[in-house]
């Protein structure tokens, strides 16, 4: 018998309470129950994005909504800035590509996060750019990009927007849509929202809306203004996700009951001893600076194949982390503490690491870095 | 206590199994177990479509995949003909438009089927025409269109294509992708796949393939020849709808316990008994020919206010149907028998069809229905 053990940097863990609600007979998105359910989700999305504006839901993944967020907001021929510190930051290159989007990478190297004086040169430069896209967790590399920052920058021109994909991290750090000026915040239900994969959600702010206005791109399953006149009435363009709905409901009514401040403290607390604990087993972490709360990113030792971590970690001991992409590949190992994560998950990942590189031949002083990790993590 | 019935035409009722199975643990869509269980799905929905090509999964509903299927094949100024006879009809139209897709309607009554002959014209009035697209169960009206005849005329032009929405059709009633020439085939999750929403199904022929290799619409999310690419390795593009896959996995098993011939048996057996028994009970039906197996439509009697029958059924009788849309509203009532259906869903629905129809002062043989369902369902 092999446990089964869940720390992907997505899918991520659901909590038994949400597969319970999701597995509830199935509620008619036409129905009256619909809309109220509808409304109160609506509700505590704005809640958890930090926005007064709609928070739209989308029947699919991430990158369905990364795909609207630039549909909806730029035509072939306009200009837009990219970050492309990683595997994500190259597909808004990607995105704007496949819509004519005339996009200047603002170019990063993997591990590090932007300058955000270079987005600011680069803007200063060409006035006629409509959209910043970044990621505010570069789940490839575990950095997380000062999208506070690039907001600062951005908010001062009238017809230049800021998009931002948090799919690793809404509900892992503290985003201020509103307050900060993120006027298009992208996230995926698989991720801290501790759902399955199916649902992505948008939030917009009025000067996106202004800008969408004017776009020309194709957009019909994910166009936004459609989206937004009927969930404004808690109805859906097309059908809504019932099921995930039932499920979002239960995520956000526990998200709700820790409490935002809370629920980014205990993220803090255990990337914290996920990153000393890995240090203190003696490995170093693959972000140069500005490491993502979402996932811990850890270069594998001189000598040691970063697959045969991930692939040990999975065969010998059940637990389900995740590899390096393209480059990377052999390089680094990825372990999450987003979403339902607690101090055991990050206990576990060290120790399944400790022993896995024993086992790899690699020396380590096994329990050195879960010792760092319990001295962190005690109970106050 | 009002216990709840789900009869509307989509979402439609889930079974128990496969609700369990999507309460399992989440499955990492990059680990070994996921490819094995892909490999097993993928199979079986060639089975379901009887076809020898790719079946390709979505993460959307319905609407995305007939996003895909006009934008990976035609580019803006291509030619394509709409068979425009109900609301889905007119989404192809709506379709072709957003992609600037120059398409000829095909106009036909609510509730008429098309008469092929009609396309068979138009077709040969314009040799440039690249696409035809058709429902094979229109839901608005409950009636199905002779995709077979279509199949007949499109197959015998070398660059045409047929494409066909058979997302209340797949696993109601008969379509042989390959034997009868549907090129492209578009089916949902929520449907007579007997799961919640989330999921869309696209099955591609090689006179498809060869047109999508010329197409130049945006396609990124529904990016057909990049989903084809990563799902014949078992994996998928983006990030797997692992949940409904594996209620995916548990329906397929079903149907095909039951076997594709008793499958439609079951569909045609209940249809005929829910016609004749709305018929029994002195309505009328809303199809003039052809009705589609999927769903019933039947037209409120003269003085009766349809919205007031669906409504009823619903806050007297717990059940959840559905009404009519645009100006067919208040006009007509509309009950699935797709999916999780057996005798006694016909028999309810009728029975409640008589007492909701004697609650709103209209004269009925309370039984007349029932009796005539009971009838022609007895058991042999």
């Amino acid at each position: 018998m092999l446990k089964r053990y869940l720390l992907a940097p997505g899918p991520t863990q659901v909590p038994p309470e949400v597969l319970l609600a999701m597995a509830r007979p199935i509620l008619h998105h036409r129905a009256p129950e619909f809309a109220a359910l509808f409304a109160e989700v609506r509700e505590d999305l704005k809640w958890l994005f930090q926005t007064r504006n709609d928070v739209l839901t989308l029947v699919s993944t991430g990158t369905g909504a990364m795909e609207g967020a630039v549909s909806n907001f730029l035509s072939p021929g306009d200009k837009a800035l990219y970050v492309n510190g990683g595997k994500f930051g190259e597909r808004w290159g990607k995105l704007c590509k496949t819509f004519g989007v005339n996009a200047t990478e603002v170019k990063v190297e993997w591990g590090e996060a932007v300058d955000p004086q270079t987005v600011a040169d680069a803007l200063k430069k060409d006035p006629a750019i409509k959209a910043v896209y970044a990621q505010a967790s570069e789940t490839s590399t575990g950095v997380a990009h000062d999208v506070r920052a690039l907001a600062e920058i951005v908010r001062s021109r009238e017809d230049t927007i800021l998009v931002v994909d948090a799919i690793t991290a809404l509900g892992v750090f503290d985003l201020r849509a509103d307050e900060w000026g993120l006027d298009v915040l992208v996230a995926g239900s698989q991720k801290a929202l501790m759902l399955p994969p199916g649902l992505a959600f948008v939030s917009v702010s009025e000067k996106a809306w202004r800008l969408a206005e004017k776009a020309k791109n194709a957009a019909f399953y994910f166009n936004f203004k459609k989206e937004r006149e009927a969930q404004q009435k808690n109805q859906t363009a097309y059908t809504a996700g019932v099921s995930l709905l039932l499920g979002l409901q239960e995520a956000l009514k526990m998200l709700k009951a820790e409490g935002l401040g809370n629920v980014f403290a205990r993220h803090a607390r255990l990337a914290h001893a996920m990153r000393e604990g890995m240090k203190a087993a003696g490995l170093s972490l693959f972000p140069k600076q500005s490491p993502s709360d979402a996932l811990t990113v850890v270069s594998a030792p001189s000598g040691v194949d970063g697959q045969a971590v991930y692939k040990n970690l999975r065969e010998q001991y059940g637990i389900t982390a995740a590899g390096g992409q393209d480059h990377l590949k052999g390089k680094i190992f990825r372990i999450s503490h987003m979403g339902y994560v607690d101090t055991f998950d990050v206990i576990q990942a060290i120790a399944a690491t400790e022993m896995v590189l024993t086992g790899l031949g690699h020396p380590v002083k096994l329990g050195a870095g879960v010792g760092k990790a319990e001295e962190l993590l005690l109970a106050k």
